[in-house]
């Protein structure tokens, strides 16, 4: 069978849920919620991707620990959370990620890696999945800035795409990383141990 | 930078330790462990995979939720497991993956999936990475059966690599999962949304 992405460009389309297995409330959204209570939405506890990827975030205002989104169905928090590190089990807004390549496009997605802070050190040009940095050759479990040049990336703090999520994109911050306060509030760490390209 | 593989063809090496982030009793490991009890370990709270890829499991005799552990530090549970719909929080048996592919080696990883058990209904050949199978136009959130017939793969329950997961290796089963009672011990579904080559 030959398989094709339905719909390269989007529109995105997301339907959540206020319960698990698709129960209870649901609201369809095509664009950007910034907070799910002002929608009518105590927490959103399950949810379909239909069109597109999208960003989810613990918080409202796209705070806290974020979530890649891809095509498919989330019937519970742990189908979409990265890190059990707390039990918050919350999704209050999400966008989705314009900058992310369409399968199938042959647009590629670009990224350099530096070794330190402030794109020093060490460098590596990205264009390809990575669930482990370190069986690729990186010295060890960090890195230090981010240069995204295209396409959009989701980052992981443990090998096999495990733990804290970081979403960068290249429209984003001018697609500049330069240490992991920019990575977004829940980073801590300089540390990450896998990263692939977001694709929809 | 050009990174390579240090290590293209193992040999295998796993160091686990009793306590989380990398205390407590230590001992590394060159082939599998079907029983960390026996080596005097109660329980399995961190690791490092220092060289190959290995698959974890939940109890002794490799049975069980499966873990892959590629190439990188796992300071505690959360960091390998899939999933959390039961607190076990355990490890007690794990093994290298030989049929992995090296990385650089341009060997192909190659799967066929399919729509209905028993290889039948309609099928798609895999050789690459598919962290949304949806996305690629896949009907629905099922997967029937499989043959491998090179290298070795991880699927999980959910999009973007999350949840249960599955190791299908070609040299084990003949390649041939044709129904999920033959994916694990923990499987009780046909749900598959993505799916990956594993390489060490």
């Amino acid at each position: 069978m030959a398989l094709t992405n339905p719909n390269p460009m989007g529109p995105w389309k997301i339907t959540v849920y206020d319960q698990e297995h698709f129960q209870g409330k649901r609201m369809e959204f095509t664009a950007s919620c910034q907070n799910a209570m002002e929608c009518g939405f105590d927490n959103i506890r399950s949810l379909k991707v239909e069109c597109g990827a999208w960003v989810g975030y613990e918080h409202s205002s796209f705070n806290g620990q974020q979530f890649v989104l891809e095509r498919g169905e989330y019937p519970r928090w742990e189908s979409w959370s990265g890190s059990n590190a707390y039990h918050i089990e919350r999704m209050m807004s999400f966008r989705p990620i314009c900058s992310a390549v369409s399968i199938g496009s042959h647009k590629e997605s670009k990224m350099v890696v530096f070794e330190k802070e402030n794109f020093i050190g060490k460098q590596w040009e990205m264009n390809d999945d990575y669930p482990s940095l370190q069986a690729m050759g990186w010295a060890n479990n960090e890195i230090g800035s981010m240069q995204v040049q295209s396409g959009a990336w989701v980052c992981y703090q443990f090998p096999g795409y495990r733990g804290y999520q970081y979403i960068m994109e290249c429209d984003r911050h001018g697609g500049e990383y330069k240490h992991y306060r920019e990575w977004g509030s829940h980073a801590q760490t300089f540390q990450l141990q896998s990263l692939r390209r977001i694709q929809q």
